[in-house]
């Protein structure tokens, strides 16, 4: 069986994560920072020397097309993002490109006839950034995001982010992307929470990108003098919403979900220590891989702060500010996943992916789906974020299969 | 029975409130602010006019000395402050210095033989301001703030103290100003609470200010992914701090006492709905007229956190930030006032104020208490500030009746 270069890619790894290297340790390298500016230079000329046809679009994401021996006009695609958070780690994305890269080069060195064109890609700012607009690339290349928004966007210190983007390589006139057809798309990424950590096994098939609904509360109680408002006289806004931030831990733990309920946006007015807290608000999240389970614990949470607010006096607005529905990704994909790692002999749980990713995006035009790769401690966007030299072998190894087996299914 | 013109009392009340009117209703008249300055122009005019011997200090406080028939050197000191929170009420410290203003007025009217010569003052800052120094005047009169202090202070939009200061008469160079030797002081403050509502009684007589003690505390738990970390692999900095509020709020109901606590300030770090809370840093505070049970609270209070913190498996650190001794005022003032109340079939309960004023450092230099008027609904700091003309009348005369008490009283 054909497999990857594994200390090539560890190579590769290792040199692409010099990049904004803080001197801390950790990665600082968001879409349009000087690191990432150059970690794409370095990306494009290896590409290119590869032998693959580049190419750079209007935001700057980057792809690059092995022709190979196809005889199928649509590629298959496959990639992630080489931008991080600040004080990031050097998996989170990058591992997904590499991996692809080597795949590629794989291909290349075994001259394999593939009926597809395989194409790599790398999302423009996928994290969060300063420019305010994630997973950025893929928004904007299924149209998402237009032109005027582009245009008008700065960063906080005023930065064009047309300015940002044509140092890249792009132009935001160049709106709407033409977009191509592709065959299929595939994602590899660290699964950055510990599922996979307590199964003890190397990967995971991703068949489902969670909804996330988030509701944000306004707790309105009275604000008063800390010394002269006696405790039963009080209507104390940050006691009434720390119950409901327990409401919401509660909820959680008496049912059997795999969903997740966080609220971790918390806002307090006035905020002295000598006033008692006339307004709190704060943001609920719900994340789970089906719209009836949001909207179930979402009534159970309801009516626990309803219950609180009536008992203690106070007054709630509830406002939806998301609503974004969860991705179920393509079965004939995932089944072709399950088909590889059972080839292989690797035990693969199936689950949902609890953050979101551009292959949410990407899945809206073409099959797509994702393979988690252990992470350490579930530990991401940090320093400590890690992945062993031996699961990333194995990842590297079941995309290569993959690829294989979707390429001889799609072409059937 | 000589009594005071409520008329003359409430048109001073009326004529005063103009001064920093906000559109909305309302009084915006902070220290060295524009209608301070004129407010200030206006109460030194009519003093004067009174035939009182006006005197501006370094920290432009106001005094004026009704001299009168007097044998004694040492006055009687009485008065507040003129100066309030932005869009607070025209009780809040007016009251105290009108009260005052008319109690001379109708000593001068009946023209009253006294042994002691009255005093009226009008302290300076007395309320929280841009300069960051809240009971400015009295602070400063005791040399507690000190000339370099006054020197380099400066208000959020650069604004010099020492030149707001010299705009009103004062002069920071004039530092520590001359303490006078005084006989009493007695400040009629609105009470900004609701136990006299509550008891339905006009006036109380304040014999100890509350002691307040702040402890920071920092909890820290892990700040993660909300969509990838499962609800059990959780260290919520929010949670936990949640609990900490409700259990500051849990033991004051446990417990019998008149002491109060608040969480007021409370702050969650990263601050973002997709991120588990990794760090909140709140303040506990407890205002107790004893030493004893701010120190009880707190180990009562300390139990719970450290259990809770223990449970949750976050870490905490406990930083005391305040540990402001209760001020006991004067017993002989205290017993006189009960005395005055008792000769004119007022019932007037004697408690703590729980919050902070100039007397407080007053009391320091001369034999000190206060008389609290009723608040209706305890509001305070607020357009809704309010006090009726019948309990501002039975205060107003009880100063009176009570200077003459003590008058009499400290010349025996």
């Amino acid at each position: 069986m054909m497999i990857i270069n594994i200390d090539r890619l560890m190579r590769d790894l290792s040199e692409y994560a010099q990049y904004g290297k803080d001197p801390t340790g950790g990665l600082t390298r968001p879409s349009f920072s000087e690191p990432d500016y150059e970690v794409r230079e370095k990306f494009i000329s290896e590409l290119t020397n590869m032998g693959l046809d580049v190419h750079v679009d209007g935001i700057a994401n980057i792809w690059g097309t092995y022709q190979g021996q196809a005889t199928k006009q649509q590629p298959i695609l496959i990639g992630s993002h080489l931008d991080t958070v600040p004080n990031g780690g050097a998996f989170d994305g990058a591992l997904g490109v590499l991996v692809a890269k080597e795949v590629i080069q794989t291909l290349i060195d075994h001259d394999v006839a593939l009926h597809h064109p395989i194409e790599i890609v790398s999302f423009t700012a996928e994290e969060p950034n300063d420019f305010n607009l994630s997973t950025m690339g893929s928004r904007t290349y299924l149209g998402k995001i237009d032109r005027e928004t582009l245009e008008k966007t700065t960063d906080s210190t005023g930065r064009k982010l047309s300015d940002a983007v044509k140092k890249a390589g792009g132009n935001v006139r160049d709106m709407p992307i033409s977009q191509k057809e592709f065959a299929a798309f595939l994602e590899l990424h660290i699964e950055q929470g510990k599922r996979l950590e307590k199964a003890n096994l190397p990967v995971g098939i991703v068949d489902n990108i969670v909804g996330i609904y988030r509701d944000k509360i306004t707790v309105r109680g009275k604000a008063n003098h800390s010394g002269t408002t006696m405790m039963p006289d009080r209507f104390d806004a940050l006691t009434a919403a720390s119950e409901i931030a327990l409401a919401v831990e509660e909820v959680l733990r008496e049912n059997d979900t795999d969903a997740v309920a966080t609220v971790g946006k918390f806002d307090v007015h006035p905020n002295a220590a000598n006033i008692i807290p006339g307004k709190v608000e704060l943001i609920i999240e719900i994340r789970s891989s089906s719209k009836e389970e949001r909207s179930r614990l979402n009534t159970l949470i309801g009516e626990k702060y309803n219950e609180i607010a009536e008992r203690r006096n106070v007054k709630l607005e509830v406002e939806n500010i998301l609503d974004q529905q969860e991705c179920d990704f393509d079965p004939d994909i995932v089944s072709t996943l399950q088909r590889t790692v059972h080839e292989m002999d690797i035990e693969a749980p199936i689950f949902a992916s609890m953050a979101g990713h551009d292959a949410t995006h990407i899945a809206e035009i073409t099959k797509t789906a994702m393979l988690f790769v252990k992470s350490i401690g579930g530990i991401s966007h940090s320093p400590e974020e890690f992945t062993t030299r031996e699961d990333i072998q194995t990842a590297a190894n079941v995309m290569l299969q993959a690829i294989l087996n979707i390429d001889e299914t799609l072409a059937e």
